[in-house]
């Protein structure tokens, strides 16, 4: 935490106002979604390949102004995997993305948001996909009434790691971007976040390295129990006087 | 063909005064890549996993203005999918990396080059990676006497698909972008190609469908054969009284 953006009066780092969470992998196993893939008669390890080329067509089109839709792309590009390898591409892609729209958060998720809350920290989402998909998700876990707002770059100017991405979500936040912390398992999105302006929290739940290639994250956490943990030590200036 | 950019004085269109080649895949056969990934021990399905994230990072990177090496990202990458799977982490980055460098062209690049060389349209290659594994790969092919120039985006502002990749390429070509054609097996390259002005061949070897979030391209071949029968096709304007 050597950021002055995160320093209080006296020096010593303080709590963001909010966190702004990434949804994907953040917030929803991803893990149950090789199933699908196998239902249809399509190999399991398909998923991330998937997964990997849907982010790098959005960052494609994110670096030459363009924002579409995440589920078109995911539709498009799960039909170029599945063809030839299973009859029927149509209903192979139904069944995928409607596993995909009904995935569950990660066993950290739950405890973690509800410690967080207690926190009096502000809780947002902000996702590349839907807030539909988001809704869903938090909705089933019982943590919705924890989040003000559950917001999608379909609302701004472009996808994450653009900067307006997460300018949105700050100026949504009626906050500056040093008095939110975005939480993410994906370094592209510290780095995007951290470029912004906002402080940065990478949560590594399987205990990878992180890539030198991006700017590093404030806090380094491997659960969102963790992250509660790690606020709850800091000055929480906005609490002075609980 | 139905921009004004490739059209004659007669209405017809004209043959590009030069193509600009992708390399990686395009120009490179990667399908052998699959065995170093098995040849030290982990899954060969792993081999397109990795090069879709190594793009992923490389236009998460240029979307927010940073031009990061091919090859430390390829290295960096490598090494998070490999540990967990293999014991010489090290060893194995070496093996697929020593692969990458030592790729061979597709059977259709040869002819296909000669032929174009042949219509006396000029040829330069354009990669995201560096310009010696082009100058490899043409040199072992024997055919690095047919381009002109191996341009690589170290050399450029950003990575292609932004804009300032490909006019790097036009203006070390001297002419407009509108007398060039981009030749590339990946449609986020000519779609990045054609917003910065360029015509666009999409070289479609295994007989996919063009993703709609891309714009098309203006010339759609099988292989560089075809490229260059198509193109022979055209008026050359420069080649008015051969």
């Amino acid at each position: 935490m050597s950021r002055v953006a995160g320093a209080g009066p006296g020096g010593g780092a303080v709590r963001p106002k909010a966190l702004v969470f990434d949804v994907n992998e953040t917030l929803s196993d991803m893990a149950p979604l090789a199933q699908r893939f196998t239902d249809v008669g399509a190999p399991g390890h398909l998923s991330a390949t998937w997964f990997a080329s849907l982010l790098r067509d959005g960052f494609a089109l994110t670096a030459v102004g363009v924002n579409p839709r995440f589920a078109d792309l995911g539709r498009t590009l799960l039909a170029a995997r599945l063809r030839g390898q299973v009859e029927d591409v149509e209903g192979a892609v139904e069944h995928v993305m409607t596993g995909f729209g009904g995935l569950s958060t990660h066993p950290d998720v739950v405890p973690g948001i509800r410690r967080l809350a207690g926190l009096r920290i502000r809780l947002l989402t902000l996702s590349n996909g839907s807030a539909t998909v988001a809704e869903g998700l938090l909705s089933r876990a019982g943590i919705r009434d924890s989040f003000e707002a559950l917001l999608s770059v379909e609302d701004a100017p472009l996808w994450k790691p653009a900067p307006s991405a997460y300018a949105y979500a700050v100026e949504t936040a009626a906050l500056t971007p040093a008095e939110c912390m975005l939480v993410a398992v994906h370094p592209w999105d510290i780095d995007g976040a951290h470029r912004a302006g906002l402080r940065t929290a990478w949560v590594n739940r399987g205990g990878g390295r992180y890539p030198d290639h991006f700017s590093s994250a404030d806090l380094e956490v491997a659960s969102m129990t963790e992250l509660a943990a790690q606020l709850a030590r800091l000055d929480g200036l906005d609490a002075v006087g609980d």
